[in-house]
């Protein structure tokens, strides 16, 4: 399995340390032989169509911020180049998620549908802004789009909807699909101001660059799209969320919530609407989870209303979930009959 | 797909309501047509080749209390003459659970597969006293052997572990797993003694038959069998576990774990020792839920710990578990490439 990696920072790095210490397993276990033959970031590029020693990229990165630096050759190429000019059969896609226009990654993954690769993209950008049609695209060319990443990082949520309640109607979910918000109210139940608690939040590294991103909601609009389309069968974009942040949750809220054992969450749920808006939610429910943990309530026709709490980000999380996806790419390969090269 | 039914209780009932109302869904989505041409309760059977009308069964057992008046043909067969005299698919189990001898369920199990059919079984007996040998019994027979309903119920926890975790390694995992005991804890921590939530549970109907089961830890003992072989691929029976139920648990130990911000819960563990004991978990750990419910909290090696919450009982969560399986059977049978009649 030759991959192309576009961007290459703490997922992707992640996922060159994970691919290079469960080779040997990942043969024996899965079949699977991945090789990464082409990675760019923000300064460079680097190539091997043989496959990149893993463990060597991740120092290069290290010592001077950049692939580039891995060999003298193709060290100025731009992720369109690799994906038009190299052979491979996956792209990840783990560039930096925007809600404008998705790109760079959006430009990424439409050109390597169009070439016939596979996708695993964990940037949520193009598919908050475009999923209906990047499924469309992948379809007509006959290849697969997956995203476990862009959901609960590691926790495994999107999988567990649509595959472990297969034969059940999910009829509606609701979840806390963003750590740092959680994080952030958390330590404003605890007595913090807004302030302090953003503040404890940025220094632990928790927010992103652009603090819209988490504070306004979109971050969990933008899962909450992925959400509605993959297990509920919408085809719904960014703009049909209605969408509220956390910047005018007050102490006294919060205070006020207590005092009916709840407490104020971000919580993007689909029920008829689809809302990520901050909610009381009842101290005992299982989906009332503090810290940066995120969780997910889904409600089924039959088996009721199943909760799922996980960590939702960090590098190794995510990449587990790059892994998941190639196993599952791997295996719907062989089940349709491809040669089985990989 | 043509099914015989071993019991016909709470559960049985619940599945045969489920397929006759999701007739028509389940071959429009799956391609799957379940017919149950036998079943059996303690006091008769009822037989139909070409397929029992399950409204009328259902009407039937209610009115008689045993399906043995739906016709007057073949009203006193047992499950064995069903077993060997019916032409089926798949064998439904649903008896009571017994952790002696595992019987009638035991042989029903045993018989079927060697006699070529796929088994579900919601009796956790005989996998508690012999998940590997009838594992191997069902592979030497080249047909599956399913139990989603025995480990919570509606909330598919076998699955999640075993496909959404695909890739990963569990390197541990505890949980509370019976959500009777859970109930008499949680009433206890409310204030009740342990006789007044024993008999408040009683009442509502939420203990076995023969108490014991909840109490002293058996019905917990045997999923965490089911789990550790399913999962972690472990080789053990019911003798394997160390176990202690809740009988000992007194007020004044609550009171003191209250001291340390914890509960007291009975927890099903596997980490080098399989145990099920009661144990002081933190009440803000997602593992720590009240009430009837149950929830078990997987540790993997790249994904973190991910915590799954949901109802553990109830008919019709376990029946819609049941058509899961049965979805399963009927894929693994296309995907070999056996005849399409289902």
């Amino acid at each position: 399995m030759r991959i192309i990696l576009c961007g290459f920072g703490v997922v992707g790095q992640s996922l060159a340390k994970l691919l290079d210490s469960r080779t040997e397993d990942l043969y024996a276990q899965y079949g699977i032989k991945p090789r990464v033959v082409g990675v760019f970031d923000s300064k460079g590029s680097a190539v091997d169509t043989s496959g990149l020693d893993l463990n060597r990229l991740v120092e290069i990165k290290k010592k001077f911020g950049t692939v580039k630096k891995y060999a003298n050759k193709n060290a100025n190429l731009s992720g369109l180049d690799l994906i038009d000019d190299l052979d491979a059969d996956v792209l990840v896609e783990s560039t930096v998620s925007n809600y404008k226009d998705a790109e760079p990654g959006m430009t990424h993954i439409t050109n390597a549908l169009k070439k016939g690769l596979h996708v695993v993209s964990v940037n949520k950008g193009p598919l908050a802004l475009a999923f209906p049609s990047l499924m469309e695209l992948a379809e007509y060319n006959q290849v697969l789009l997956r995203f476990s990443g862009t959901v609960g990082g590691g926790t495994p949520i999107l999988n567990y909807a649509k595959n472990s309640l297969r034969g059940e109607r999910v009829l509606s979910f609701q979840g806390i699909l963003n750590g740092t918000t959680n994080y952030i109210l958390t330590n404003m139940a605890n007595g913090m101001s807004f302030k302090s608690a953003l503040l404890d939040a940025k220094k632990r590294g928790y927010v992103e660059a652009d603090e819209s991103l988490d504070l306004d909601g979109l971050d969990a609009a933008a899962k909450l799209v992925i959400l509605a389309n993959w297990i509920m069968g919408m085809r719904v974009t960014l703009p049909d969320i209605k969408r509220t942040g956390i910047r005018n949750v007050s102490s006294s809220d919060i205070k006020k919530a207590e005092k009916k054992n709840c407490a104020i969450k971000l919580i993007a749920s689909c029920n008829k609407e689809l809302v990520v808006a901050p909610k009381e939610v009842l101290q005992d429910d299982p989906l009332c989870v503090n810290g940066t943990l995120n969780a997910i309530s889904f409600t089924s026709e039959h088996s009721g209303t199943q909760t799922i709490i996980g960590r939702g980000a960090g590098g190794v999380e995510t990449a587990s979930s790059i892994l998941r996806d190639l196993l599952d790419i791997r295996q719907e390969i062989s089940r349709n009959g491809a040669a089985n090269y990989f």
